[in-house]
């Protein structure tokens, strides 16, 4: 094999390639969320604000978000924890989401998208040196956001692994056996929590949530949620709960002790709007001397994007039952929902037809992570040629079909299992065309490498 | 003295806060360029390319960016690097700017804001423990992102110290001497330089940016040059050298050799977008591999917020003569750059009409750094409150005429002396109001005080 996609001038088995390798719900040809680009659209150019053609309900949005802004300009710094009026439509936002349980503006920061976010929260946490170093709990699979930025701080990354078994399933077993080998060499002080999971995509149960919110409870753990895809759920009978939401109905016990940071983003949910780096986290129960560590590393980079800080507004304050953007809204919103949760199922049933590979229910988020079995042939190929399996599978992949997938070797998974990730995001038909490729890719494959 | 102004319902003697501490011109005021917004608007919002209301070369630019986006929306990620075309409109404005010097879009890395390739770029450069931890040189007075920076990667900061007397210059007899001494305790391998300066406003001339190119490759030093302030010269006789021409000019020896980084962003100049977070910065020399450590450290945040980077565009390139918008805008961009010009005259001569009030000429920025002679009893009077003397003169000043400044002690000064960062962006009446009061406070305070 010689992986001529690289070299110039070759003919390729393929006319185009697709990219179902990141979650990039407009790059694949999702159209954007109207009245979220009408806001922002008349905050860049106020003059619109005059125009027919934009929509009252829009417009009043547009004048709350600068008469936030310095100068009443979208050109101006923000607060480096982002525009005020802002962060309460982010807390009443929680509060509608969650039934209540009361979120204070003053914990909500605006961020450049969720990763930084996390990679800010996880510097704040890591320090010390040598058997005292920081160990940072992560799902295996993780999302690689994790592993580089425990990488970069010089920490130690605490694997737990996720129960393909039981559809990726979080065992607090798991956390248990994690932990108390970690302590041997390291200070678990951070666990992360994926939910819905990437690249898994289950939908944790709130027994689940519970068990783990008293397992961080009982060790003094940093909770650290990322729920950016907190609507993207799809099967029946999954339902989101976000940590803050649990941690509430445990009671002041939980509620006063436990520190949490949740996360969201622009980038998810069924506006993917990525390109805006807008996100927002929510931290609880921080203690405050690490508060103003926080405040003030976050003053040194002055403010996230005040655009992705609009469209953040959007997400979170989307039009209401009787306003003029509503029916649109709610069209748009459904479509692209619907498209999605149609588009989990088709790929989880395509992928388990084909022999050798197997797939969990798809119940969140955006991709699938099917297991592959991969003939000990070609897995002796791939180390000849220097590659993880799956690394070559996909390097295959492409070669031969021009579909580009992630190897799961990149998020990490249990030893002699391979997987790869592929996003659900190409149009229907699409999709259709790229599963049966991989599946004829998968069959060829694996017969010839027997 | 009891800082009133931080307790609530108590009569301030002021009836508006000015804040002149932060380089935020349109918080302060300033007309965004009309067509920066209208070429983002449009991108935001593509149906507004149907409208009459917009120039045909907004429309063109807009369309340009859009082809450059994934499913032309600028809700899709960018490439980690930047949208290959703004890359290649940063090439052709640095070689028009530096007079056809050759840029290579290879070399652009487009960024969040400067602070962000700053960091970025001095992240990859620090390393090493000990005697061998990494030692960056700053001047002193600096602009704190670097203090701050340096500090958060546990690296050195290795002072070199600007000469007040001769207006901010810089001068490599100091450089040396503190390099020397710094090769007693660390490994200095970056040299940082702010022309025009922050907070010192001086721009350097031809001769000092020769000197300081060839000991820095005399001694091997990466150069970062931040170079964000480079349309915001105002002074007869001075001119903006931009550290690449001169490197170029200076000679292959030089120009294959000298490791360089420089800066730009959408914030200052005569656009001010701020909020928008646009940055870009050009690397020269970087070898392979710290430039694939570059590259996978930028993907790791995945991308620069693509609204930036489009107004980023229109920063270097924006309207030429002969197309619809070029009038409009000329007006606009000289009537910001007079008006700065003018203030900065205004500033300088009003200060040094004050006794004890010394400012070196602004010949470039948007910052006066004035001298302060604070009497002995005033210094004593701060130590009581232990606060240091110029952040106790900031706060009496806030306190009395809610005029925002910035105390000399965060940016850095020699032992001893004393000063205020304040922004010239204010609109020149209000400006004016601001200097008259600045100097009736101060000769009232120090005359009370003696």
């Amino acid at each position: 094999m010689s992986f001529a996609l690289y070299k110039r001038g070759i003919k390729k088995p393929f006319t185009e390639v697709i990219k179902a390798n990141i979650g990039d719900a407009q790059a694949m040809g999702q159209r954007p969320i109207t009245f979220l680009r009408q806001v922002v659209a008349l905050c860049t150019y106020p003059n619109l604000l005059d125009s027919p053609s934009f929509p009252e309900d829009a417009k009043n949005r547009a004048r709350r978000i600068l008469q936030g802004c310095g100068g009443n300009s979208l050109g101006s710094y923000s607060a480096s924890q982002g525009i005020n009026c802002i962060r309460e439509d982010v807390a009443s936002y929680i509060e509608r989401r969650d039934g209540g349980v009361p979120a204070d503006p003053d914990n909500i920061y605006l961020t450049t998208g969720a990763s930084d976010g996390i990679a800010t929260i996880l510097k704040i946490l890591v320090s010390g040196g040598g058997k005292s170093r920081t160990g940072v709990m992560i799902p295996i699979p993780q999302y690689p956001l994790y592993s580089a930025v425990i990488s970069e701080l010089d920490a130690i990354q605490v694997n737990y692994y996720l129960d393909e078994e039981n559809c990726w399933a979080l065992d607090v077993n798991e956390l248990r056996r994690s932990l108390n080998e970690a302590k041997a060499y390291c200070n678990p002080k951070v666990l992360c929590i994926i939910n819905p999971g990437n690249p898994t995509g289950q939908v944790q149960n709130r027994k689940c949530i519970e068990d783990v919110i008293h397992f961080a409870w009982e060790e003094k753990l940093f909770l650290l949620a990322d729920e950016v895809y907190q609507d993207n759920v799809y099967s029946e009978g999954c339902q989101f709960h976000s940590f803050k939401k649990i941690l509430y109905e445990m009671g002041p016990e939980y509620y006063n002790n436990v520190e949490l940071a949740s996360f969201h983003s622009t980038s998810k949910g069924y506006m993917g709007e990525c390109g805006y780096r807008g996100g927002y986290m929510e931290v609880i129960n921080l203690h405050p001397e690490i508060k103003g560590q926080l405040v003030k590393l976050l003053s040194v980079r002055l403010c996230p994007p005040v655009s992705g800080q609009a469209a953040m507004d959007i997400v979170v304050n989307p039009p209401i039952p009787g306003e003029e953007s509503y029916s649109q809204f709610i069209k748009e919103k459904e479509s692209v929902l619907n498209n999605l949760a149609k588009k989990a199922k088709l790929t989880e049933d395509m992928f388990n037809k084909v022999p050798g590979i197997h797939c969990n229910t798809l119940q969140g988020a955006m991709y699938a992570f099917p297991r592959i079995f991969i003939p000990s042939k070609a897995i002796e190929e791939a180390k000849a040629h220097k590659m993880a399996p799956d690394m070559f599978y996909c390097m295959k992949l492409l070669e031969e079909t021009g579909i580009c997938v992630v190897p799961g070797s990149g998020f990490g998974q249990r030893e002699g299992s391979y997987h790869f990730r592929m996003t659900i995001l190409p149009p229907v038909e699409k999709l259709k065309i790229l599963l049966e490729k991989v599946k004829d890719f998968h069959i060829n494959t694996t017969y010839s490498a027997h």
